[in-house]
């Protein structure tokens, strides 16, 4: 078996190789047992967001010559995700994890955190936002969990999807080829790419029932994962899946719990995903007009906190708590920027830390407007 | 004496005056007590938002034949403050206030909600941003207190100011006047205006020593008022001041309390200023691995809060909490924007509503990066 | 008959009416004769472009006590159309069409700049992009044809038409109602709005065949209008009309003429359309390597261009003269922002004066990619 | 001798480098003899366009295995200036300038065109925007003059220099080193970068007196070189220098020409260029009422002109010939790129071709709001 070693690291910009070169030379990070990089960088998160290949392209150049492998093969035994988008508070960086092969069963008694990597083919573009798109992701989100050790869907706790677009380009391939995309907006088609990949992952964990109708993508709401996270890429034409979850026998010294939001304010889910992990947090009934002289002292544990995973999404009813967000309608600024600004404050504020994974674009992940949240925390000995 | 009622109104857009009308309509409220109107729109909140004046217009325009005044006497005799910018989660609304006469010492035994107005001359191009406006403003806040029948300095909560900003036309005229204005940029001018009010703010309240050197606008970052929320726009020339405190004699259900935001997720403050205001809230110390059954339970007695009022600001140093914001950088989505859609999602998060009155740009309103926060409550009784 | 008189304003912001008032207190304007104004103002032009009825409202309020009407006898008068959008060196400003009577055949023996008006009923959410919108547009066509006293379809050079859009709001109450919308992607259902009503143009004027099928709008590109300008705005749920042409009998100083460009960058149907309505300008061939020593003097006569008018679109093949554009796949910035900063620098260097009136979104307004064009200018004697 | 060889290439992307390899492995260019490389990317042009450095080191990673090179010495051999935003129709490519030696003296009786570069030593934070900066890149531009083999001032017609920005990494670093940099604001630093540098090129050709006053950066207008074009970038702390212009002795078949954009809209001065390059492009007078038929055929010699190069600058007096612009006061749309798109679209326009050479910024590079503008053309033989 394993253990799994989880290191978050600041980036001073998309090709910023500092911390990681750092933590490879000081001996505390084996390149060769690194299995999944989660970054988030500073661009727009959209179509014409270029710091994600340009991340992804300088991780593989800069873990190349460690793993004596092409940057080709870097990018096939390390599942790279690369979500663009750090609006408001939130700051670049990266979350590495590694798995540490241990002789015998290395864990210890209670679970730990486990993760899998898995991928699938290549997609057509029009196969984007599609049925074979959600049906390739659950293959995959299945690989990965026995890749992880993981055999409960109960015990997954996130599945990160890296998922492709479709460019002015890819539509015209497409239409070239004689297969109509579904969607020619570059900006649209990531949102059915993200959703075609939440159902598959809900698929394979058992969360909705199937068959799903094609055409639910982006149309039935009620379907969703509780722990699926896409991210929509302009470099790459395959799914990555990622699969983050608890498991017997796997070392290391974390756990992995999730909640799932309910609107982009849910500050409650954010509480009860900190307390699953078991960090101490707690927003308790205590005397409005008492004497109480520690105003202001907010106790969450934070120090157990190694990184905190979220969705955010701009509530397609155009509300929250009943009153009307702007987000929808902002010609100037787009609306998954908004959200990942907001929820990234939110989150930034409980967990007093701004380097939290908070990525846009919920579409069947969680309810509309709302989205998972994931907590990994170190547990107490 | 007189008592203090305040209404958060929805506005489906800037013109919207369905919901202030209504009240009027309804009996609910005397147009002739409204002293001060506190707006969010939503606007850009930078130089070339309309949305500002267009708002003020029609609120003159809709008022004026209730108060059988001109549109001019309304923007007189009613504080009218309107702030640009509802990024990520923020809800378009409107605040009023209300000062309905009573016979008599109208107050309960404790101190109550009061707020009176002022505002100062026109300021010339060039005064903006220096010693003029520092002192025209200093002098409003101390006529706005005795307006509000405010006598102590730590009875005042929170001054809000709106200010004028320099236009490229308005650089032109002072440089055909002979004077140099303090930019000649107009996203820039409008932080130094929000500054020197700011400091005006500290100098009515003894928050500062006297006299300030001018060239510590946007520069002595040590100098800032605990309560001071200024807000520039395009449609005024002077300063406009409202101040909100506690006082004895005044009557009304609600009282108001502030804490300051160290920095732009210091959720503690926020939760600090709720508990001041009487509102249950707390994050206390609990068990994490526990047998808790009631994780995800927040709660905060929300059923009081009138109002939330907050600054939002993009720490000049570029860190937030030992870690790198990206918000002076970007080029695409001006850093006031970032930042006000970052601190409205942490608080709404908080209180459980998106309504919040969070305005951009803290230049010495609470510490650089963070900044003033006010709660209105509704008093148990 | 009638004398068409045509006035271009500047103007310092949205609500700056102090031109227009001089034009009426100096005697050069008389208020009762005008009947159309077109507007550009300096908002986004997209879904939160608040100037366009920030611009509306104003003009009504202003021009309601010299008609000694409402506002809303104003706006019912007067076909006020208010585009968003001066990206790059294009001005805000107004053209302002007045039409004074004349006693007998006030016209000169050639044919002068005529103008009409007329407008629809309002729609209904869902009739938006529609047949409905189609066939309603055609028929206000007719009737501002009529009422300008053009006979013929190829006398009319220019069709102004502003058209409503779906706001997040107006999406849900069409679902209430039982009717899915065309779209429920504000941004999108603009060029919905402005491609059905250009259909309606081009119906009108005999330039396609009918029926069209519904499905046509945003889809069938070979279908298009060469006179059509269609502008959405948040401001008005029907559509207001107005037809530009040459009549015999009319009065004034002014022809019209018009000429398609077949891409963004068609400099040469600029020209066509400058050189048609009578303004000298040539781009003729002369010796290269010469010893030409007025090189750089461009002899276009701008003293007699009264007024340009053009659309903009962002090719929606993603090329222009076989090089990749950006503007679709940019989150950051609008396609329509783009397609109108790039199209009005060209106008405005060809024309010398960047006071044009170019309106973004030309889908079924000339080829795809490409627009209509019309020049006003004056007759020489 | 040499002879000069110019290749203008489509990119797909900022990494796109299949054109570039396509001309090396069809044996069209020899990597070897490359000596610049002028990149326009799709990024926003700004403080964090990371395109910029994503296309610089995708360059250097592309030739080094050809020129067995590591990355760092292809970027000293070859001068790389990449520069973001193809706003409006512009279109991402790359110019390739390559040298090949040629036995004797190559060249034809008259001048072709030449090119000559230099680097300056990397600046300190508090040097950008001053002196140290004017005089190195002075230096710099003698340098290249002499490595193109131009002895004449007037021979040179354009000096392109990439420069370095402050971000608030690097002022924090001055600070912390005890220097003021000459502004905090990034945006800022890069006009500060931009103007001391063309004042760099105006005192090496001898266009203005030297010394120059240290505070002239950005201040004293009348200061400007007529050739020169810089645009600033994250990925470099000194100054890179092309000299273009025509030698003696040199071989090849083009020449190159400019003339000095009066402001945004300077439509005649681009012709003017145009002309003294040799293309055949003249706007005469013709008859405005005349029976000519041929209106719309534009006939200036494209086929001849194998690049355009030229500045675009947002008027500082908020003006382009008596109207105002709105490019200084959106807070939504920077200047810089507001200013590229009108110009792109012009010059494309009169070119017939999208992918020109516009970079923003011209501080000190022709007059405020205009700039210079060259043209590479073709000799007819």
């Amino acid at each position: 078996m394993y253990r799994t070693d989880t290191f978050r690291i600041p980036m001073a910009g998309p090709a910023d190789m500092t911390k990681l070169t750092a933590l490879i030379e000081d001996g505390a990070l084996d390149p060769m047992h690194i299995v999944a990089l989660l970054v988030k960088t500073e661009g727009n998160g959209g179509v014409n967001d270029f710091t994600r290949e340009y991340t992804s392209a300088t991780l593989a150049a800069t873990l190349a010559p460690y793993l004596r492998a092409t940057h080709a093969e870097v990018e096939r035994r390390i599942a790279i995700v690369v979500s663009g988008g750090t609006e408001g508070v939130l700051s670049p960086h990266a979350t590495v994890f590694a798995r540490t092969p241990v002789a015998g069963r290395a864990g210890t008694a209670s679970k730990r955190l486990a993760i899998g990597t898995a991928a699938t083919r290549d997609f057509l573009p029009h196969e984007i936002g599609r049925a074979a798109q959600i049906e390739a992701t659950a293959a995959a989100v299945a690989a990965a969990m026995a890749d992880a050790g993981i055999s409960r869907a109960q015990d997954v706790h996130w599945v990160q999807v890296k998922c492709p677009l479709l460019t002015a380009d890819r539509v015209r391939a497409a239409r070239r080829a004689g297969h109509e995309p579904v969607t020619e907006i570059a900006y649209k088609s990531m949102a059915y790419s993200r959703g075609a990949s939440a159902l598959g992952v809900a698929v394979a964990l058992g969360e909705i029932a199937t068959p799903i109708a094609e055409d639910a993508v982006l149309s039935d709401w009620s379907l969703a994962s509780a722990v699926a996270s896409a991210s929509a890429g302009i470099e790459l034409k395959n799914n990555i899946v990622i699969v983050l979850g608890n498991a017997e026998g796997v070392g290391g010294d974390c756990v992995i719990a999730h909640a799932v939001m309910q609107d982009a304010i849910d500050a409650a889910a954010v509480l009860a995903a900190l307390r699953q992990s078991g960090v101490q947090a707690d927003v308790a009934a205590r005397g409005g007009n008492s004497a109480s002289t520690d105003a202001g002292d907010m106790r969450i544990d934070t120090s157990r906190i190694v990184q905190v995973l979220a969705k955010a999404d701009p509530s397609p009813d155009g509300m929250v708590r009943g009153f009307r967000h702007t987000m929808l309608d902002d010609t100037d600024i787009s609306a998954t920027r908004h959200a990942r600004a907001a929820v990234g404050g939110m989150i930034a504020g409980l967990i007093g830390c701004p380097a939290a994974f908070v990525s846009g674009g919920a579409e069947h992940q969680g309810p509309p407007g709302g989205g998972p949240v994931a907590v990994i925390a170190r547990v107490s000995e």
